[in-house]
């Protein structure tokens, strides 16, 4: 390594031949119950939640920091201003002509009365705006959760023949997602959520969005049945199966109607400050297609419309929950499922939203702020909501921080006064805009980026899509957990093992293979351990690193060279050892010994106290640990002689 | 650090100003299929099993060089000479005498004919012979496994009332043992195994061993009447609800017989050459005690003995095996979590006397010789085996290669011609011998090794033994699971990031909480990532490392120094990085950017392809990739100005 000058003061002065260099020092010793508090503080509040109330003074501040932390809403309140009202107005009358449709289009799609959707966007949008904690998250129906309760619920009570029943296990399904969420928050479990990786989740949502479209031929085709089963087999065989019902004038409606909507969602992207273009899109197309299915008496084309609509806001729910009914266990099983993937989208969402405005969103303040939303949720003849990107993202253009509740008036409005009107709103404008909708969540680009990056990531991306896709939403998400929990394992189990050798011209020591100048030095083996040492894989980096001297041996046996005398182990990279990694040390340093081989660690600094403790320290010997590398390499060439282990004294 | 000679010649350069330092290779691509192909070769066969054969040079040589490795008997056969049969004889006696009161004791707890205790030292023994890869292993029965029979299979089919359906159900259980392990081996899945940690293995059998010697106060005290179920207070309970049954003969006898095997076994462990007197004790006191009772007529004195054993060898069994029958699935699990626990058993044993022999044991050969001999055990009237550590022990002492074709033909002898001996032979006899086996069992030294070197293992051991003795044998397994699959989670969803500093002197940076000496730099926050970064731990990186931040920009404000204008970070225990990894880091460049500091990756090695590829290193700047900590410091103090990142560039 070339040093700048800083560097060369601090090493003019060589060792003494003799003297040894520098030791590494062992820890003081640390109580058993202060390292357990520490990481359990660093597991369940890796965000000190406690910070903002202890920079506080005075009690009475504390008290007031402590209730801003409770109800986020105390801490803009105070600078609220007019300007920001107009700004929230302008926001959520666009996210309001935005979620009235979606609404509408996505209860269908769940198997519920249309008007359950308009509802759900009005009583937990007025919740998440008194606990939120992301400012740009709009609250709203989902795709792919409404999807997973019609694919879930709907065998146990088809949609279309009990009605009631299926509303209640979903009004009931809401409450587990929410009690689920809600306990996770407070808890503190809120990590849970990001071991599903990204790229599952791309899989994931693209695979839903992909059979979501598929669902809409439904609509486009005029098609009276249609089976809730999801996976591109099943919805092909009933598609076909109905040739005979096929009708031509909703389907070049429904197709006029989707390249509207396309092109505007290109305009909005395009120009963001044209984002209303593309955000009321959809309002403008469903009154555009009612006056003409109004005017050209649509039922006789075959065009399909979706019925009278309800007046009135949420009637109550609390006595349609079902708690100890025989299908209460698969409710609770939907919430739970459902419940994971509402956090997992909202969460996705508001976090880089966070990011890109530079501001702090809190994870499990967020978990406990859904759950709220959905408990009460359930009770007002709600069901699930999150956070979808494309109504959040208009929010995040314009809105400030009170849109979500402009947003519930203007549903509240829509509700009372507006529901009459889309009686003849055609099913085909809402399959358009579902189907216009699930486009932009097939995420091509993120997976094109996958498959540059991290090829194993894109096979994760890759299943967890075709197991949506071709056989159902389930099995997708098993086939997803299934190869991440066995992805950590195989990398918890075979950690990498390399060689290190000397960069020329400096006393860095780094990786052979990759570093193609690096040269290995005579009779000295040295090795680094990528990984903590532990149970799950203490046997096979014994037996990987046997293996390794081995190949040294024979290569040397081959060339005819100075034969290995020392083994020195780079332990870097070893954040934490555990009693088998402390026995693995220590079988390690007997078997070299019988072998006549000297064993030498090099920065061992994390785990100190316990090699100290286990007495391995002592076995290996003191004079055997090292600060670096090179130092061990420069003390084994000039102090390990061929033959001195003696084998004799074995243990 | 003080540098020997060697160095300082390296170093006497310096870098003349505005010089970059030596950058980072990236190193060349490599094809994702032969990435897959090195990293499934790694996972699967870390041994390299074609070495020996691909060492061979002719075509001749190497098949047979393969049919070495598949029968290793092959290897040893040609160099066996007549020294060394004489001490396998000594051995395989010594063995069978240990062999046969064991046999007949442990086939008692797991509710089975007694005979098939001898017939399982018969077998399984001759098939291992042929297959073993570890050459101390002596096979027979195991008081864990017995113990796991009696308790998963007994509420099926009680073995009092339904002995014949019992036998039937312990051999299919046996046979998918079997299945289970041999497919493991051939699947090459063996480090699954290593999954089990040594931890909870030792809180595991100590509590089976204090259950199971709890159990044996039926045969001490006389009582007829016995539940199998395990766990302490459903044995107290049954104790002390047949006080009217007690009796004191057997109880001084067993006690008697006791205080005996304690004291053999304390001369065998304290002079290992005498290891006979400590193995032929159990024989020696079942002979004793048997002419005893014949002599007093032990059964008028509440001594009850265990009756005829039938005569003549193993009867075949495989139309006793149940594969549709409704308790078949219940046979299947107990069969694969005695399997593992056999195999737990078995690997930890062979591993630990191969080490301090200094030969090899194949994991993935072992699984398969043992799945054969328990397939062809179920075949032919025998249940579970292993090879338990107090037989082994003997065998390593005395015996070669064929100890157990010895000790089998030994209990076939017995079977032909011996078993009517045992018709006197009292329970308290076998029930003195199992306590006296499994108190050696209880490893108080292991638990308090663990105790001293490493608190959560403790925890571990705890937790499983407490589940196994307070609750029943299933639970303390499931706690054992439960528990180190949550500690895997948590060491990855938690990684440790920890400040660096300077160590005097040296151009070593080192953790400052633990090298009081190392400081830190002004206006450079050095901090290393201890793990690699993936899904799992991503989001808790990027908020951890903001905290860092923070927390050094609040103390630097508190102190009024030179404001910070550079994190470095320490990538070299980063492993590996994935897709959330990159872009994670890709976050972090963006956010710090905002906040006018710089980045500087120190050290990213083992994943600059990857952040190539995700085009991070053309966003942090290739000027900002650093070989060492310390060239990264410099490179910021001397070039990174307070503000010359400009936060209008916001992406």
């Amino acid at each position: 390594m070339v040093l700048g000058g800083h560097q060369v003061v601090a090493v003019v002065a060589p060792v003494a031949p003799g003297r040894l260099p520098p030791r590494v020092p062992v820890p003081p010793p640390r109580s058993f119950l202060r390292t357990v508090g520490a990481s359990l503080r660093e597991t369940l509040f890796p965000d000190e939640p406690w910070r903002a109330v202890a920079r506080e003074a005075s009690g009475r501040a504390r008290a007031f920091a402590a209730l801003r932390y409770a109800f986020p809403c105390l801490e803009w309140l105070p600078t609220y201003s007019l300007a920001k009202l107009r700004a929230d107005v302008v926001s959520g009358l666009t996210v309001a002509s935005l979620a009235v449709p979606q609404g509408i289009s996505y209860a269908r799609l769940a198997g519920l009365d249309p008007v359950v959707g308009l509802y759900s966007s009005f009583v937990p949008a007025l919740v998440y705006t008194v606990l939120e904690s992301s400012r740009d998250l709009a609250v709203g129906t989902m795709a792919v959760g409404s999807l997973l309760f019609a694919s879930m619920l709907g065998p146990a009570a088809p949609p279309a023949a009990q009605p009631e029943m299926y509303a209640r296990l979903a009004f009931t399904a809401t409450f587990f997602a929410g009690a689920f969420q809600a306990s996770l928050g407070l808890l503190r479990l809120g990590f849970l959520v990001d071991f599903l990786s990204h790229a599952a989740i791309v899989g994931f949502m693209g695979g839903c969005a992909t059979v979501v479209c598929l669902g809409q031929l439904r609509g486009f085709l005029g098609l009276p049945h249609f089976i809730h089963d999801t996976g591109l087999p099943a919805i092909m065989a009933s598609v076909f199966s109905q040739t005979a019902q096929w009708h031509w004038q909703p389907f070049v409606l429904g197709c006029c109607l989707f390249l509207f909507l396309q092109i505007t969602r290109y305009i909005g992207k395009r120009r963001p400050k044209l984002f209303w273009v593309s955000a009321a899109a959809p309002l403008v197309s469903v009154i555009l297609s009612t006056v003409l299915v109004y005017l050209i008496h649509g039922e006789k084309h075959g065009i399909q419309s979706i019925g009278s609509i309800k007046k009135g806001i949420n009637p109550p729910s609390i006595h349609s929950l079902l708690f100890s009914s025989p299908h209460t266990w698969l409710a609770a099983k939907t919430g739970i499922i459902t419940g994971i993937i509402s956090l997992a989208e909202g969460s996705a969402v508001a976090k880089s939203f966070a990011m890109a405005k530079n501001y702090h969103v809190d994870g499990n303040k967020e978990m406990i702020a859904f759950g709220a939303m959905h408990m009460a949720g359930s009770c007002t003849s709600c069901y699930l909501t999150a956070g979808p990107f494309s109504r959040s993202a208009v929010n995040r253009d314009a809105g400030c921080r009170t849109a979500n509740a402009v947003m519930a008036l203007a549903v509240l409005a829509t509700l009372l006064f507006l529901t009459p009107l889309f009686r003849h709103t055609p099913q085909v404008a809402l399959s358009a805009i579902i189907a216009s909708a699930m486009l932009g969540v097939v995420d091509l680009r993120a997976a094109a980026r996958l498959a540059r990056v991290d090829k194993v990531d894109f096979c994760v991306c890759l299943a967890t899509f075709l197991g949506v896709v071709f056989a159902s939403v389930d099995i997708g998400l098993i086939v997803a957990v299934a190869v991440l929990v066995l992805r950590i394992l195989l990398s918890v189990a075979r950690p990498r093992t390399t060689a290190l050798g000397r960069v020329p011209g400096t006393t860095v020591y780094r990786r052979r293979d990759q570093y193609d100048t690096a040269r290995g030095t005579p009779g000295v083996r040295m090795l680094r351990i990528d990984s903590p040492i532990y149970f799950a894989n203490a046997s096979y980096l014994r037996e990987r690193i046997a293996r390794w001297v081995d190949d040294e041996e024979d290569r040397i046996r081959a060339a005819g060279k100075e034969s290995l005398r020392c083994v020195v182990l780079d332990m870097r990279a070893v954040a934490s050892i555990d009693s088998c990694g402390t026995k693995m040390v220590e079988d390690l340093k007997k078997s070299l010994h019988k072998r006549r081989l000297q064993i030498a660690l090099a920065n061992p600094g994390s785990e100190m106290r316990k090699l100290d403790k286990s007495e391995v320290l002592q076995l290996v010997g003191d004079e055997w640990i090292f600060l670096t590398v090179a130092e061990a390499c420069d003390y084994a060439q000039s102090n390990c002689k061929l033959g001195t282990a003696s084998p004799d004294e074995m243990v």
